[in-house]
């Protein structure tokens, strides 16, 4: 069994990792801490764990001591010295912050505002979204787990971009997330009688994770890709869905594009490409790490509109931390990720 | 006192419009008619009108007979008929439904699959958007009520693609609706746990508001427009929140686009151009015929994002009428749809 | 012109009073206060106002000098200070609070931990909940205004209760709330992701409602009365649904009990005893100052089940604080309330 | 490995058996059937499973074939029949129907209108809830799988009755479900924005749970015990929040009473008895077989006020069933039914 210890338990995503490792076959729950809740029991916290899993929040030194695998769910600016003491011990770390995704520094200086500590560490990182760079992670130490829009937006757009059948240019991703996407700190914004019967976006034109999706799918064309991002909450717990639009390559048929992404993602076992005629729907990937997409092209302008649609807390964070775990370690990439989503 | 009839009360749309009408100073509600619940109380199917209104639905003759202000709302296709019998008796018709909004016939009959029985009327009809048309909707008789969609996203660029601030090639409007824009009739779609906690795009480059929404904008850049348009299920009851996306063209600044729409709207009592730091959300125009849009440019493509939101039921529908019969009978533009939206 | 003004108009109950009292015919908000958010406007707190009401806040004593109806809705124990100027300044007090509403000052103290500082104002204080009291409120200055739970319970028990038709003990009520109840400040109970999709009971056996509840039902039965009050938090925004136990005499018959209740109400335009075979549901009083009544004979126990509902924030707040105003002031009673309320 | 077939398998509790039965680890999904969608892949029905699960609706006679344990997810009525086959070619059959549950034939003739038609299979049938009855359901063939209400509240109040704590008379079961309860039929009340927002009490003194949670109980009191049974439905997806009332016996206190639910449920994996100050939450046990009961005393009255809480498709049908089947198996009795529940 591997020992697995979560740092920032009590914030969702590590709450969330929390009950997924508390599935797996081949992992343990070695230890958990907390700033906000030391010493107390995480079941105080989530009483859903309550007589189930009833670990106490020790502290950040007891679960580097405990764990063979670290995952680390913090604010940004925190992870770089966990990953130094983890680097250090030997251990692996799977960080669901920010902190090791964006490769160049500046980048990441200049949206987050923290300085990087250890650019050997930064060097070191591999960026943990295994359907795309699963070679890379296979066996390494620290890995960078991608965000929800970081994730859900790449998995609708990659094979047609790496395929040629569309332009880099006028690139558009519209998203929906769920509320847990804020996060468990309550505020007036997600107080229930303000959120509840609304929608909105927020953070047009400077959301965090731009430049995160832009890393990513510059991979896959080789050129600079800058894209429009508009994030939006949406009045449901988890999920995100993320409606893409590119400009396709005169010529490309829906034929073309749905095999293009039926043999991208052939041998994947959480990215499901749909059928034409069914729909992409947060509510089917619900407490899994599934990723449903579903393609059209507009036939007036000849726009691709793909939709993807996955669990933040799943596939955006839990869910792909546990298969990042797996692809490091050798395990079987799906183990402990393998429930079927709640139909309702 | 407006006698004033509602065909179709049944509907949610009619619901919407019986409520409004009742609030209206000027105004009484003559008659209601339904096929489904012929002879029954309004209130058996909507008990909220329990003991406040208990009309029975009658006649679509009996609604003609008793009223100076007939609406209509319908499927598509039955309200030729009514028309034609309210210009010869010289009734005032606002009509919901979608059989005059659309001036090229071919287009009507292509998108709707229904055939132009009355050109003259789809001739004589004009379209009841006030904010855009209101010269031409005062004192007509034949009026076109815009669709939800159909109103938002016009409101969103029109005073963009008026000054020239946008390319007309390469708008795309992400649209998001709650359920009550599916109508009365349950479905699987909307049967509520399969609802609940989802969401989803449909009708991706083929929803038939479309055109509609075209034939608008091109009114205010003198050419043809083609519109990528996608439409979502939202879990909530009410609300359109359609996220608009144009080519600003270069130069444009947020302070120069902010200031358009001002202007553009500044004596309109029910559009709120929203200061920066504001943002639209659904949430505050619930049962109400307010209007919010709120502007960004994304500073790394000059593009422009234009939120708008409305009551899909309010202003997308029976606030909307009511407007429209205001400007048609020459009363007070805004007489029955100043309540104050409610907070929560 | 009746000048009102709102102490304390920043949370729910505030808020909720300026929208109603914006739709008054016979009275204009004069002015507002809030603590928490001097100096600003009120729709920088609910910006469904932006545009429409936007009053600053300000201090209680600019409230105090501007109206000549003031409505208080403050936590307890402020509102004594308030009733004595107003007292001294012979103007109308509407208290949304708990400060004048139960008769026995020990009770008061015991509850809710105040000191009652002017007796005779408790003495002067008439208990505001029209359909039973109206007469005693008529013509008054100074009204205490009863709260939601304490409006929908003896509305469900009283017509029974004063009829001799239920036994006095035994009587429970099972209530279910909307999350407007728990008001304005945002915690972890009601940030979204934790209270969507759940429901628990709260404050079981200890809630301040309950000697509140049974300081009515003794007027209508001359004896004490002891109530088993359980009060649990509903993820919807608005809404009081209370299930009323209660034995019945020995022969009463459902046709008599329907009768009973039908003639008590007979001439109130707030109240709607169903008939049998309609629901009562909190779905039908959203946004309005109604109150539905169901009833049942439990066959096989002989017990009374009264079913209420009436919107917390309507009937259970501000539009019984208005329907008060009215009363008091010698208005129209329905004034200002007479809105449909929307059917979905 | 067991092979488990599920008869009705595109109903909601049926859907759900499919669910848990796919991540049990000693049993396999062999057939299922639906008479609705025949010929169809279950994943037709229920896109969450796509890709995952994509057997397709057969026959009955195929689930009976291929099975050695046989679940029927049926309405009532339907189970008689294949009962009988299942008993003669030797099956383990799971009822998740109503055919079996009650013992007296002529309860269950009088509340389902339904001849009972193999009087040998109803005195054979045992009832499958395992914290109350498990002696008599190990290794047994016909298991009638018991209803969500009927299971939530006999679990919060016989460990009460057995002791002898409560009076068996003035029980009232006031309880509260999600909307899966209402079944995958679509209908005007399940419609999103008639439901949503709203609630309402239903078959108030005549549902026909009442027969059976009074079985149960006169098991613990060996005397009849008549309930006031009141269920609501909720605008929640899952859940069954039961608040129970009862008369204590003169002097029992709460440690006492507290004490008693503990040691009956000391060893028991599904059922929570929480401490003093938790509150039972249907948020806590979605997606999972878990029960959570809080208890009180109401100082005033000496009334036991007794919440639990249970997922409606978990603990009250599917998750129970399974449990069921592993008792009359010999297996582990918490195989496939460890997962914790999600904490949002």
């Amino acid at each position: 069994m591997v020992n697995a210890g979560v740092i920032g338990a009590t914030g969702y995503a590590g709450a969330e990792l929390v009950r997924v490792l508390a599935g797996h076959p081949q992992a343990r729950l070695a230890a958990v801490s907390s700033v906000s809740f030391a010493g107390k029991p995480l079941s105080s916290v989530y009483p859903a764990y309550y007589g189930l899993c009833d670990l106490c929040c020790g502290t950040e030194e007891e679960v580097l001591q405990k764990s063979d695998v670290v995952f680390a769910a913090l604010p940004h600016g925190l992870s770089q010295e966990i990953a130094k003491k983890c680097h250090d011990a030997g251990k692996v770390l799977i960080d669901l912050g920010a902190d090791f995704r964006l490769k160049r520094l500046d980048e990441y200086e200049k949206w987050y505002q923290v300085k990087a500590v250890y650019p050997e560490l930064h060097e070191e990182a591999v960026y943990g979204l295994p359907e795309l760079f699963r070679d890379e992670i296979r066996g390494k130490k620290l890995i960078a787990n991608p965000g929800c829009y970081t994730t859900a937006v790449p998995l609708a757009l990659v094979p047609a971009l790496q395929a040629g059948l569309i332009e880099k240019d006028g690139i558009i991703a519209d998203c929906k997330s769920g509320v847990t996407g804020a996060g468990r700190k309550s505020t007036q914004d997600t107080h229930y009688p303000e959120l509840n019967e609304g929608m909105h976006a927020y953070k047009v034109g400077g959301h965090r994770h731009t430049p995160e999706i832009e890393q990513t799918l510059r991979r896959f064309c080789g050129e600079e890709v800058t894209v429009v991002f508009t994030p939006h909450l949406l009045p449901v717990n988890r999920g995100i869905l993320a409606t893409c639009y590119a400009h396709l390559k005169s010529g490309t048929t829906l034929e073309q594009l749905q095999q293009t992404y039926e043999d991208f993602y052939r041998r994947e076992y959480f990215v499901r490409v749909l059928p034409q005629g069914m729909r992409a729907d947060i509510h089917h990937v619900r407490y899994s790490n599934f990723c449903e997409i579903e393609l059209h092209i507009d036939p007036r302008t000849q726009m691709l509109i793909a939709v993807s649609a996955i669990d933040n807390m799943g596939k955006g964070a839990a869910g792909q931390a546990v298969q990042n775990m797996n692809l490091a370690l050798g395990l079987e990439e799906t183990a402990g990720l393998t429930a079927l989503p709640p139909a309702f």
